[in-house]
């Protein structure tokens, strides 16, 4: 069946964003990941930074979820935490976009969210951690903590919360119809190879001009 | 670094063999499955059976292994199980091939046996359970069991004895460069997607005149 959604599920470092972005504007697709964000806090009235942070690291009850739940909406969010109710949220804002097609969604537990259409194509992208450290350091700068330990803090945030939210087991091959190590396989490469995977000819797809992909 | 070897790990009856004996002869390269048995039986002196049947599901000490050892190798084995014994004499027989190159090996750990060499390509093959068991019947046939025990029982198989030797878990996107879902990408296509990750032209690697995959 043709596709008409990719998502993209990433180790954190390992250039699955670029690589998102990438997919979305030679395919002249959306791309939704901070665009998300936007959309659930419209719905919802939650701050964005909020959602940023939380949407993909969102397990258990904070001070905070309880601060927000006393703060309003307590009929709305009908009992659950504020997690909770940013997930579903955040579910049914990709459910309804998923309807729309033509878009690359980047995490948020998307592929597993959308694990019933036969028209979504599921990618995860990882790499090596030192080749990640790395990159952080040359995309983000330095920080207290050792870019080792960022790396293994945001993973570890990002495997209990969509082990929580989906009950699977995060990075297992057989969520994902195509897993690259962009390390070995080359960050610019991998929109190519999930493209030619998608039967699709990369070359009569190259990037607009003027574009510019971020790594 | 140019790749000079292939692994391919796969779920039974995703179609793993016939993409690497794919790759095998549109590289022009060598290729090990039962071909590494031989080796191991000649090294050994095992029965060959023996082997292909415990080589991948070599968990633990049987009564066969007993009546092997008593049988004329307990100096050579050195107190090993005849299980581990066997593992040892294949990753002899795996790294001495890899010093050659140019070869794709299907199974037997070879992923993790390779480890440290940067020359090595490795993939795994997987498919949803309907599809394997679809398959399985179709190339093997019907049996007392039903397609989807025995598919199970062979994943789980293969699932402890990669767990055993290598510490590792099975199936792990990280272990591998490229993983693939065969079912939604085609068995045949797998085989140009490898060689498009690995930077090469499937166009320009066509099969073999006469060549049939078996599928």
């Amino acid at each position: 069946m043709e596709k008409r959604i990719i998502t993209v599920s990433r180790e954190f470092g390992s250039g699955g964003r670029s690589v998102g972005k990438a997919l979305a504007k030679r395919l002249g697709w959306k791309y939704y990941d901070k665009e998300l964000v936007k959309a659930v806090a419209e719905k919802t009235g939650f701050d964005p930074r909020f959602i940023e942070e939380r949407g993909e690291f969102s397990v258990g009850k904070s001070l905070l979820s309880y601060a927000l739940a006393g703060q309003g909406m307590p009929g709305v969010m009908n009992g659950m935490s504020a997690s909770d109710f940013l997930w579903c949220m955040q579910r049914e804002v990709i459910l309804k976009l998923a309807e729309e097609g033509g878009c690359v969604i980047v995490g948020r537990c998307a592929d597993y969210i959308l694990r019933e259409r036969k028209d979504v194509f599921n990618v995860f992208v990882h790499a090596p951690m030192a080749y990640r450290a790395d990159r952080i350091v040359r995309l983000y700068g330095e920080s207290e903590r050792s870019p080792e330990q960022r790396l293994q803090d945001k993973d570890k945030k990002r495997r209990v919360n969509y082990k929580h939210y989906t009950g699977r087991d995060w990075g297992v091959s057989q969520n994902y119809h195509l897993s690259l190590d962009s390390a070995d396989i080359g960050v610019d490469h991998c929109a190519d190879v999930i493209l030619y995977a998608m039967g699709l000819d990369p070359a009569k797809l190259p990037m607009p001009e003027g574009e510019k992909e971020h790594n």
